[in-house]
């Protein structure tokens, strides 16, 4: 089986490495990833500029290519460009901190999996729901194990790709899997105001997430309740329930 | 009325000044918009950096306020820290070239208007379908009407937004407006492997879209045969359908 790794906090973090080391158990892995953090880049294509890459090495021994792109950049050149087999499967993560509601929008560890998608490749997106003291292990389990899976269940249709999320607790406090919606989240953010030494005025976004969504099937509610997360997320963005209703319009 | 505008092009574009010249006729207009252009940048936002914002002219009158950022962040920063008035409506464009099928994932212009639903504000993103000679004339008259139906109808789904595509073609060769879906495109893509002149390796992509999907309902098909498309494109990218078939899988 061969195996394609990608992420957005880059190659030389903690979530790749133990992706890596647990799925190389059962397949050839190669690793294409950002050379630094590529976080919120959405779906970002590199156009305009070239793209380089470079082997890196971790722990004394070779471990994967770093690329100057964003993590869809990584999976394109990997298959186009690097890659002599087409991959049996994508996967992207393991990211550091949550991605449901809306930050499937923006995240671009999902991107790295929705590129695997559109390019006709089983693909998932991997992240552990904490930004803090992160232990991977159980998150990368279950990325060998959903590998597997999907396998058996000979990949996802088309288009389609996998969003994982992983609450940070011990084993014995994980209740199961819920297969879920992405929840609309609404989110509370603003734009700190402030002044550099030149006195010239800059902005700088924070804010926070309220995870106000706390149906049953809402991605949020499930890792909020020990629950590990699976949305089926596709590239089709039409809203098929409103067609019929706008052909109705006057224009 | 209050509307604001962005675009992906950058606010130098000639595409935003058509819209430009034409919504003011109806309403109050904002322009914030990337300083340079931000092309293939999907839904980027900027974390990692400060956003600066400076006031630009254009025929030696006030024109609108370029930012550091991406589309979103245009729409972010407009609405959490510069207007003083939440918009009625948000439009992006108008962009040179089309914004069909996957491009859409890709789409800075469209990832504007997704931010815009997102905040809960009705929006549009508009392209018009070429990449030589543009005349922005037609696509800048619908945006006007479009602006007027949405807000006759009372605005639009939660989390839902319009991705219009205008034919560049004569206003007597258009026959008419069609509600489609987003396309299927496969793309055809493929990396330039070149050499610089320290002898290095880069990559530059490039390819095409394949327009594959000539179903009556597509966005791509409309546009070939001259129809003004709208897609009503959502946030949640849920694969409802496969729901009930991923519950069935063993974990």
């Amino acid at each position: 089986m061969n195996i394609l790794l990608t992420n957005d906090d880059g190659i030389y973090s903690e979530g790749i490495r133990a992706l890596y080391k647990s799925l190389k158990e059962i397949g050839n892995v190669t690793i294409v990833a950002p050379d630094t953090e590529r976080s919120a880049v959405g779906h970002a294509i590199t156009l305009s500029d070239p793209l380089r890459v470079k082997s890196v090495n971790r722990e004394g021994k070779f471990f994967g290519y770093a690329t100057t792109g964003t993590p869809a950049d990584c999976v394109k050149l990997a298959i186009r460009a690097i890659l002599k087999k087409r991959p049996d499967i994508v996967i992207s993560g393991i990211n550091l901190g949550p991605n449901t509601g809306y930050s499937v929008l923006y995240s671009g560890t999902v991107s790295g999996a929705t590129e695997g998608a559109i390019l006709g490749i089983p693909s998932f997106a991997i992240s552990l729901a904490t930004f803090e003291n992160p232990n991977y292990t159980i998150a990368a389990d279950f990325a060998k194990k959903l590998t597997k899976t999907i396998l058996d269940n000979k990949g996802l249709p088309e288009g389609t790709l996998l969003n994982v999320n992983i609450p940070a607790v011990d084993k014995k406090h994980i209740k199961g899997i819920r297969i879920v919606r992405q929840s609309k989240t609404a989110i509370k953010e603003r734009f700190d105001k402030r002044e550099d030494p030149h006195k010239r005025i800059y902005y700088w976004l924070t804010g926070e997430a309220i995870e106000s969504d706390n149906q049953e099937d809402a991605d949020i509610e499930a890792i909020r309740n020990n629950y590990i997360s699976i949305t089926p997320i596709h590239c089709d963005m039409t809203n098929y329930n409103f067609i019929k209703k706008l052909q109705g319009w006057k224009f």
